[in-house]
């Protein structure tokens, strides 16, 4: 952000109803957890009726979702964003006793900032103290999980993840493939003492800081529904605090478990503030922009010190993860020279600059432990950077990305020495038959902690596309065992994504991860397609629509090529016109073999096969050929 | 189409400046071959030069693709719709001899249209007299090819499918990673007689009716570059002649290798003319969408003779491929009554409704021999088509999809008896985990025949977007060992697409193609990434635009956030400013690395290791948990 930063005006502190109107078809619900402020929102999709011939409709359970979008789609909240969200899970921090509410900031940069009456017009008003583990406290979820201890961020997800289950109609259970799951191991029901062990191992993470209180907790590991981040911020070039804000909530409602802010430029600070006050979900950083910021940009100018003061100065307004870059070491950095496109990771090219400039060891490495001190004082979770990830097929799977992975492997066990909940990011740009060795490299390497991959992009040769050609890598990665993937939108490469970008990336996305559900045998996830396709197998548009994963563009393309409401019921479709619909056709098979008595019952199914097999004996053999 | 058929007027005549423009930074160029009327097309992309430090500027090789615009591109060419493109292969056909033009038309339909003086309005003015192989004789490559004759046709796709390797910068082709092929046999260099060879095995086909001599001959199989169906047609709702001849030259624009026309409505016969005569690539067509209108559209009254009268009135216009549904046999027709979705394929209903009506097989599969007498009399290759594919996740891999296969496997051997040119159509619907089988039983049934796969779709629950769950599933396929792709748009279940949906959905294929190449490691596959990826990394973005798949999508997209001409050169990307730009960080590293002698060759690089491993073995101790 730059001179044109816009203040919130009072008549922008709502959002505008493009992105809060309620999604079509459906409600929001809360389910009860073990204690009256548990209360896990999900969204309910209404159905309709089948009609039966010769008998009364059928009624259609509705069909519960996984819901990220927050109080925004909740009609019977009213958003105040200078107010931000209600703090449900304060209590629960307050009661573990572990951390205690501060006089005041801790690092010099916030103090500064809240000092500096120039910035009071873009100040985030309603500020509460900021809290911290008590001397010798660990607060992070791993901590407790290793205690036995299962918290209420730990009930949440378990009841979240199982995405009610119980009330799927159980045909569509029943119609289920095995997976292929590659050594992930995901119960049939989610329980609280599962989430607790996985957290346990480091092979989830439930990325939760205790001065986010706003956060409804959501999991990120290989045995959970794959997640999907969405990536805001405002670069020198363009945006506003409120048009951030809009990015958010835009971003959560197609479905973003997690939303990282990339902001450069000199408001992040009171933007971040804005930001984390009114997120239900993680909000991720990259500290290493904000501290080049603080040195003008000159790479070789950081210092441990200014790197540490933003780690705090983050962690206590709230962010729940860092990209931190400490696997791009000096030794590694030769080895990029003759890539085809070098460090494309800007946080991986500034370590490598600073590293470079003084020929010394990468400084986030040398005080790893200390990072991980602060780490556990907020229970802020590392995503540790891929600052050596590829930039092009050219470069996939080299002598530097490795080595990089190895060293984050290494960075892995450490924090889990201190508790300190970890994933590992993963590329960038890899051709399909080079996907699988990163996953089980990774796997193998960091002890399944999760991974979080950007894409990958499966080709360079599609600027303008790049959300397709990377969730094909996505789909195939989260398959092999990726827990999140990073969206790319189909302006990578090229500029910044607008609103109908952040969309496509994430519906993009969505796909990829439920693909990727589907592929490793997730339990429920086949309902949803079973639903669907039972929908659209019985002409109930509406239902097929609402069931899918954007209602509006679905009614929205049917429109356009059948406008009127009564074809929303119509018993065709649209591409193939009243009197040549295969669906259409199909029934009429089913109506007929009924009428002949060629039932689809078992026994008759049999009887058909049989005289069908004498067939073959008979006639088909003119048409055989040896 | 129906009553607002719309007869070409004079101005319509010529095609629209948007589906004929140069593509951005390219020119026709057309590579020789033995004989002076073997020209095969290409498109050749001019690059700047790169920009060195202290040194005179590298000069970019052009760079050379695979051309499927057909002259439309070609400035130098007049396009006349009503009189068609030139008939480059006539001399060829003619030349063999065993063949020749007839009196008039063969089929009863073909002969009634033509004395329908009410169709003059509508009519392609400029016929010619079909042709038919003499008695006794067969004019398909395959049997070429397995008497050992190498035809012009084999050695233009020879030349087409080598996409000039030999021009291509030596540094493009040495970063190459190995591929992946799954049996896939992929020379570094395709000879005509490697053409040959591949042909008369059954396991490429060349699509080329001697009634299409407008063709520019292309090659479907596993050995080749993953080729793209785009599918085209007007139905009952929509669309006029002038609109579907757009819509032809709109989708070789953007890659399509061969289109199917699937218009069903009142003058299909009159369009399909007008398509075939202006059309540079193959042709395909289901001909029982067409024998079922002339039953008004009761598929109990259709006839083996009024489906061989639209067999040989099609061959007479030159279609190419005919996708015939000999598959769905009476016995199979059961298996689908339990399914979520029942039988999806048009034809495949159809088929299964006259079976059951009737109570007898498939007569398209009694009369099959019958069918391959026709398709060698005027070379028209088989798309064995997959009535009864999965329409849902839940119904992939079953029953009746697997049996059809194999009868399409027993098909496909007697097609090969009479030298047929044959491919196989496969699913549809399936989950990630389901994809391999698919392709390997399709390989072993069908004796390595092309497979020709409609996605596969990834998940039900996108509608809207199924250009991209299915792409997933396409380049899934394709890396296996599928031949040729059709395309999915977004309008998919919903709709039909117009203009900017063929566009997505092309791109979105032509991802998944060269994403199965480069997987599959075909000889040239990579060199285009790495010199889009080089061209990105030395901030050409010109040629970035010109490399990529579509020029104008990615100008627009840098555009819209950096719309000056300026930077166009600009040495940041939009994404991060001016001052934060990874590449550029990454170029100062570069720079800084010379300056120190930290040079990137191989001498200075194990120096650093050294240095490095050094480092490790003292001080990285302090960082190692065990």
């Amino acid at each position: 952000m730059n001179a044109q930063l816009q203040p919130l005006l009072d008549e922008t502190r709502k959002l505008s109803e493009s992105v809060t109107r309620p999604i079509p078809g459906s409600r929001k619900i809360h389910v009860a957890g073990s204690r009256a402020d548990l209360r896990v929102p999900m969204r309910e999709i209404a159905l309709a009726d089948t009609p039966r011939i010769g008998l009364p409709p059928e009624p259609n359970a509705p069909f519960t979702v996984y819901d990220t979008s927050g109080p925004y789609t909740d009609p019977d909240r009213t958003i105040d964003l200078a107010v931000g969200l209600p703090p449900l899970r304060a209590a629960w921090i307050a009661e573990r006793g572990d951390s205690e509410p501060l006089g005041g900031l801790s690092s010099d940069f916030g103090r500064a900032r809240e000092a500096d009456a120039r910035l009071d017009a873009v100040r985030f008003p309603a500020r509460r103290a900021p809290r911290r583990a008590l001397a010798g406290a660990n607060v992070t979820q791993m901590h407790y999980a290793r205690r036995g201890i299962v918290t209420p961020e730990m009930e949440f997800v378990a009841i979240r993840e199982n995405q009610r289950i119980e009330a799927i109609r159980e045909a569509h259970l029943l119609r289920r493939h095995p997976g292929e799951s590659f050594g992930a191991a995901i119960p049939q029901r989610i329980t609280p003492e599962f989430v607790r062990d996985e957290v346990a191992r480091g092979r989830a993470i439930i990325p939760a800081n205790i001065n986010h209180p706003e956060l409804e907790p959501m999991i990120i590991g290989r045995n959970f529904l794959t997640k999907v981040n969405a990536n805001i911020g405002n670069s020198a070039v363009s945006s506003g605090i409120a048009e951030e804000v809009e990015k958010l909530v835009w971003s959560l409602r197609w479905g973003a478990d997690t939303v990282m802010d990339l902001s450069t430029g000199k408001h992040i600070h009171e933007t971040r503030e804005w930001i984390v006050r009114n997120s239900p979900a993680p909000i991720g950083t990259v500290p290493i922009y904000q501290a080049l910021e603080k040195v003008n940009g000159q790479a070789e100018a950081l210092t441990w010190e200014i790197f540490r003061d933003t780690l705090i100065e983050q962690a206590e307004q709230g962010v729940d993860y860092f990209t931190i870059h400490a696997g791009v070491l000096l030794r590694y950095v030769p080895l990029t020279a003759k890539r085809v496109t070098g460090i494309v990771s800007r946080g991986g090219s500034i370590m490598a600059k600073w590293c470079l400039a003084h020929h010394r060891e990468n400084f986030l490495y040398t005080h790893f432990e200390e990072i991980c001190e602060i780490m556990k004082a907020y229970d802020v979770a590392f995503s540790l950077g891929d600052g050596l990830r590829p930039g092009s097929i050219a470069d996939a799977n080299d002598a530097a990305q490795f080595g990089e992975l190895e060293t984050l492997g290494e960075l892995t066990k450490i924090a889990w020495k201190h508790d300190v909940q970890t994933m590992i990011e993963g590329p960038g740009h890899v051709p399909m038959q080079l996907i699988k060795e990163n996953m089980d490299k990774q796997l193998r390497e960091c002890g399944e902690a999760p991974f979080y991959t950007l894409g990958p992009l499966t080709t360079d040769i599609a600027p303008g596309y790049d959300h397709i050609t990377s969730a094909i890598g996505a789909a195939m990665i989260g398959w092999f065992g990726t827990a999140m993937l990073c969206y790319v939108t189909p302006k990578e490469h090229l500029g910044l994504p607008n609103r109908e970008d952040v969309r496509e990336g994430l519906m993009a996305y969505r796909i990829a991860a439920h693909a990727a559900d589907l592929a490793k045998g997730h339990p429920a996830a086949q309902a949803r397609d079973n639903a669907l396709s039972k929908a659209r197998f019985e002409f109930r548009w509406e239902d097929q629509f609402n069931l899918g994963l954007d209602p509006e563009r679905a009614r929205d393309y049917h429109d356009e090529t059948m406008p009127k409401e009564a074809h929303k019921s119509a018993h065709f479709c649209s591409m193939c016109g009243p009197h040549f619909c295969s669906m259409k056709i199909t029934q009429d098979v089913r109506e007929y073999a009924d009428a002949q008595g060629v039932a689809p019952d078992d026994a008759l199914e049999r009887g058909m096969a049989e005289k069908a097999a004498e067939f073959k004996a008979a006639g088909s053999q003119l048409y055989r050929v040896d």
